[in-house]
């Protein structure tokens, strides 16, 4: 009997996930990746320098690395990537189902929604932020979203070893499953009538989601219907705009635990 | 009689200077530029479809575009630049002294102090922030900070245009002169006792300067001694870094006036 197309479709694309591997590089990115026992490793290769520098943490992760004539070092890697180096072959980390990653525990849990923001910079930047604040996750879409790479690691410096960073077919669908759990999904809109700082206020103590769009396209249609409010960051200037990621910042120190 | 040594170095700076121009490139990056009456403009370099879709503002700045074939866009540019047919050669803004760029005049004025920060992404975003919340200007040092180039002003998104960005010779004395004026400086340091929330509550209505460091190495020693407090952002988690512009985003909401 042949498999039918749904599952041969299901299983290519199990097999696709799995062979998917990511090139961390640079001193700092590959040391929090070897020090992180959830990290999946496949291959190390360092200069003589490098393997002297990172000597603890490679002999801590049980790695046997490949040692390369810097002049030699693999190709693997954009051109302009600034190794030091040092890369790591690595398995994107698994954080499991929303559900699991944002279960609301103890505390005020915060959530950040990433909607399409693609530039690594800012997306490394906001789990540096999320991690700082301690939220419970960054989630993204699975398409057109900053995928989890060696640029990205590197931003992050560290982060993306720690803070969970999730992707999701549908971000709407994850935003039901949140406010399921009692999340409430604060959108930032640079237009919106209700300033973020009374909304959070208003949402002490429960669990909160802060959505984000993209520079320039911002929230889509559905995204914004998602949310239950619509909220901006209070500013005194009346040009210009936030970096994604400063908002972010911004959106994540106004709702803290005080 | 010869010019003394001192007389001839001064009278070569300042040749150097006028004669230092930048290459700005992309759509957005130009169309301000041109806009820009204070901007003083060189060589307008575009393609076709550039020139069409940048008509209005190149109309308004009468310079006569060099139309060139997209293929064979000139060499001035780094490789990697996303220039989309457009780049203008153009001299850097002159902003003027730091008595008259951070004047006190009406309201809480803020000023952010940049020590060393070289990243232009980091500095592009600190100017859009700037803007955003109103800041008189952001001072960085002449050495050892993000020049203004056209990877700058990509990242400002405008902001560049407007936003006064001085950089001194020397951060400490430029502090010493805003506190002459009546500034009161916060150098931002995560190992502080004070509270970012509350040195910003205890100066409300004074003007204020919001002192920042580079990622890694932090406030040099002198910087940090003409800083009248030290000031932590309050975060919850116990773990990571903020990005030195989400710093600085956080810190000028936190002061801004309500």
């Amino acid at each position: 009997m042949k498999k039918p197309t749904w599952v041969i479709d299901k299983e290519r694309a199990r097999r696709a996930a799995s062979a998917q591997t990511i090139w961390l590089f640079g001193l700092h990115a590959v040391r929090d990746a070897l020090e992180n026992p959830a990290r999946e490793r496949l291959r190390l290769v360092v200069t003589l320098n490098a393997a002297d520098r990172l000597a603890p943490a490679i002999a801590a992760s049980g790695m046997e690395p490949e040692i390369v004539d810097p002049r030699k070092f693999p190709a693997v890697l954009d051109p302009g990537s600034v190794h030091q180096g040092a890369a790591l072959e690595v398995k994107p980390l698994d954080w499991g189902p929303v559900e699991q990653a944002c279960a609301p525990g103890q505390g005020a849990p915060r959530v950040v929604l990433l909607d399409r923001v693609t530039d690594p910079h800012n997306v490394g930047a906001i789990l540096r932020s999320a991690e700082v604040f301690g939220a419970r996750a960054v989630i993204g879409t699975l398409r057109h979203s900053a995928p989890e790479t060696g640029a990205l690691a590197k931003t992050a410096s560290g982060a993306l070893e720690r803070q969970p960073y999730l992707r999701v077919r549908n971000l709407a669908e994850a935003m039901e499953r949140l406010r399921g759990m009692g999340y409430v999904l604060l959108g930032l809109d640079g237009e919106a009538e209700i300033r973020l700082d009374q909304a959070a206020g208003e949402a002490a103590g429960r669990p909160l989601g802060l959505v984000l769009g993209a520079e320039g396209p911002g929230l889509r249609e559905r995204t914004r219907e998602t949310c239950d409010r619509l909220v901006r960051i209070d500013a005194a200037g009346a040009f210009g705009s936030l970096n994604v990621s400063n908002a972010a910042a911004i959106a994540l120190y106004e709702s803290r635990a005080r």
